[in-house]
């Protein structure tokens, strides 16, 4: 077994510095939805890459621009890692402690926007990478990076830019761009993503809001109609009503609930951490929680505008009134499915006036459990984290993996610095400083291992 | 009949520095509902009326002052004036030509906040006074004047206000805060005003905004429990669905359906004027959309706040999900009625979870056609607007009218310098200056006949 005395006094050494590099990357706010920063923050990462020795670029897309970087290693395999440098809007501001662009430690962690989702992840990364340069002089692999400033808007252009970059991207195994522990504090590895179709439906029913003394009783209201039309949507048993939405959907196989079955309960954990009374449905265990929160497709309302929103009353009948929505996609549903069902679905439920925007999305993607990545990754878990990492064969959350998983034919696998008091897009989001540390032995450990085999 | 040529010209001869007065008192905002300006605006007002020798104080109340004046006249019969001098908020300010508060003279119209709905009603009536003051010295009858703050925010305390100040308000008549000509050019007088129960509906769910690719699948979601909870307040027959709504409604008399009828087509200007293509219902008559339009209650959504609202799409669920809704009254209902109807409602319909705010409201009052007070408004207005005035048993409008008719006895008249393009409560308000000019010329034929009588 090979010794990280050296690899570990560095990190262990230099952290300070590392958490640094960090605060000044999350001051830079990078928010895609918002077009804020986004130029700034890809130079940003291309100079801290460049800085280890990589050749790095930016690569101009129909969006934000894309940073690529590589360098040799001693042995000629290639490890893809895949980090974004967008993040999500910060608002509502007046609910974090300290401001969400001024990063801040307070009692082991370091609070702000995107310092965990996803700048944390990307410098832990970077700080294994000098520990190994810095005890080594050379690292054990080719690395290539690729960084996206578009994950957090459904990274709308980045599966095209894959198709075709291929041999630029060219890889054997990648690294997701999260990862991290759960509320016990083992590793979780996590086998594949939810897809996701996330629309805007919006409504006009008048050339101008009307006084609703006169409008109340005669014109159509665009915020009555999007209720209506929203309503038809789901019912209140959660069961999404477009036309044959579940008809694609795999169940989970055996494996799948073996090891979601392993996996420890949440329940407790998620009440108490969210504020919850109650759950949508009354699971009957902890496997059955499980299943429905990967396994079951969701149609989730993430927000609602119309008409006056301001203190006190305002009697106005809203000409304009839009949600947004995201479906969440399990195998085998599709985005390009969803957008033709939900356009039927409001056409026959007598809709045809509200719109739908496609404002992102893509398909599930799930890597293979038995793989030899996987397998690697998981051993080196154990001496980095002190725990070794347990299998979960999907998440809720959604990514572009797809295009990892499908075109470039590539293991994915997660790994990181995340823990489920992160508060990812949400306010207060921060990262613990132990796990940054843990994330970056366990990097540089599967650097390592990656280059013996 | 008296000649009122002296008075005519003064009104001629002054109206720009009227005009001018106008302008400077809607360049100071007075939004209710954001608390904005509102003493300084009181205090406004005052003055104005202190200039033309009334004597004039404000009133503290719970809410916002309101101005009371007097002034005695040559005969002891006294009428009451009331306006208010809060305004509407002016958000969206993008959608206004001109900045709402900067008011702009553009083709014979003045654009601003609150210059219709109500500055400019009030500074035409004192226009109005400065005439009879100029010519005769003196004032034909005792005026009084009330202001309040609160009419825009649903003149929270005035009724409450009016119960505990009859002697000082005590009058033989009262002219209402508004009124004006239909798009004929026709002058309307409106005999009566629907009721209005404001609410504010919310729910919370979570203690924080959560990941929606975690929260989506297990938590409930503020804004889908909202959207459920409102969906059954109205079905999209625009049918009311609280228990016995629509139980103590009085329908409208023949005298009301004779009026109606009487009245002019408004479906055409309606649809061009708004940009509506087409009404709620299929009326078959203009009778039958009139009666619709003032006898029929209405539930409007006039706001709907939940979760991300900015551009692009933010992965979310949100905690918490508001919405704004007003219901406008017709004889006999009531908001305390209506207040615990929505709450027995919401319950029945599984929603105890869904909070009420009251923020505002009262019932519905009505003016008797043939009042004396009124054949003398509609008499004078010949003269003065070139046209007929035309009676209209109801208007769709809500307002603290029942304070003046049920508490103080009064008839209660409605004249001014409205039109159907005034935009009130909407961007691009605006008064048209030859109409301001007519509005003052029957406020002083009405003052004088007053004090023939």
């Amino acid at each position: 077994m090979t010794d990280f005395t050296a690899v570990d006094n560095y990190l262990e050494s230099n952290l300070h510095s590392s958490l640094n590099e960090l605060k000044t990357l999350c001051a830079q706010p990078s928010v895609a939805a918002q077009n804020l920063g986004m130029t700034e923050t890809a130079q940003m990462v291309k100079d801290m890459l460049k800085a280890r020795g990589f050749e790095a670029d930016l690569y101009e897309t129909e969006g934000y621009p894309v940073v690529i970087a590589h360098r040799q290693g001693i042995i000629d395999k290639t490890l893809l890692i895949y980090n974004h440098y967008d993040v999500q809007p910060a608002e509502p501001f007046n609910l974090w402690t300290s401001p969400p662009f001024e990063p801040e430690e307070r009692e082991g962690k370091i609070y702000g926007r995107g310092i965990s989702d996803d700048k944390g992840h990307f410098t832990s990364r970077l700080f294994a990478i000098d520990a190994l340069l810095n005890v080594y002089g050379d690292l054990p692999c080719n690395v290539k990076f690729i960084l996206e400033g578009e994950e957090e808007i459904g990274s709308v252009h980045l599966p095209q830019f894959v198709e075709t970059h291929q041999e630029l991207l060219a890889a054997d195994a990648c690294i997701w761009e999260f990862g991290g522990v759960d509320h016990r504090d083992i590793p979780l590895q996590y086998l594949g993503l939810r897809g996701i179709c996330y629309v805007e439906l919006s409504v006009q029913t008048a050339a101008m809001d009307v006084h609703s003394g006169l409008g109340g009783s005669l014109f159509p209201n665009a915020a009555w109609r999007l209720n209506w039309a929203l309503s038809t949507l789901k019912d209140q048993e959660e069961h999404i009503r477009l036309p044959d939405f579940y008809d694609s959907i795999l169940p989970p196989s055996e494996r799948d609930l073996q090891m979601l079955s392993e996996l420890p309960p949440v329940r407790e954990e998620y009440q108490s951490r969210y504020g919850i009374d109650k759950f949508l449905k009354d699971y009957q265990n902890e496997t059955e929680l499980r299943v429905a929160s990967v396994f079951e497709p969701t149609c989730t309302i993430c927000g609602l505008t119309s008409g006056y929103q301001g203190p006190g009353s305002k009697t106005v009948l809203p000409a304009k009134a839009s949600a947004k929505v995201d479906f969440r996609l399990v195998p085998n549903q599709t985005p390009t499915q969803v957008l033709k069902q939900l356009r039927e679905h409001l056409d026959r439920e007598g809709f045809p006036d509200v719109e739908i925007e496609f404002l992102g999305g893509g398909p599930p993607a799930r890597t293979d459990p038995d793989h030899p990545f996987v397998k690697l990754v998981v051993e080196t878990s154990t001496d980095a984290f002190g725990e070794t990492m347990q299998l979960v064969p999907m998440v809720g959350g959604s990514g572009p993996n797809y295009a990892f998983v499908n075109t470039l034919n590539l293991p994915v696998v997660t790994t990181g610095i995340g823990y489920p008091g992160g508060n990812a897009h949400a306010p207060d989001e921060n990262i613990r400083i132990d796990l940054y540390l843990k994330g970056a032995k366990h990097i540089s450990r599967i650097l390592h291992a990656f280059g013996q085999t």
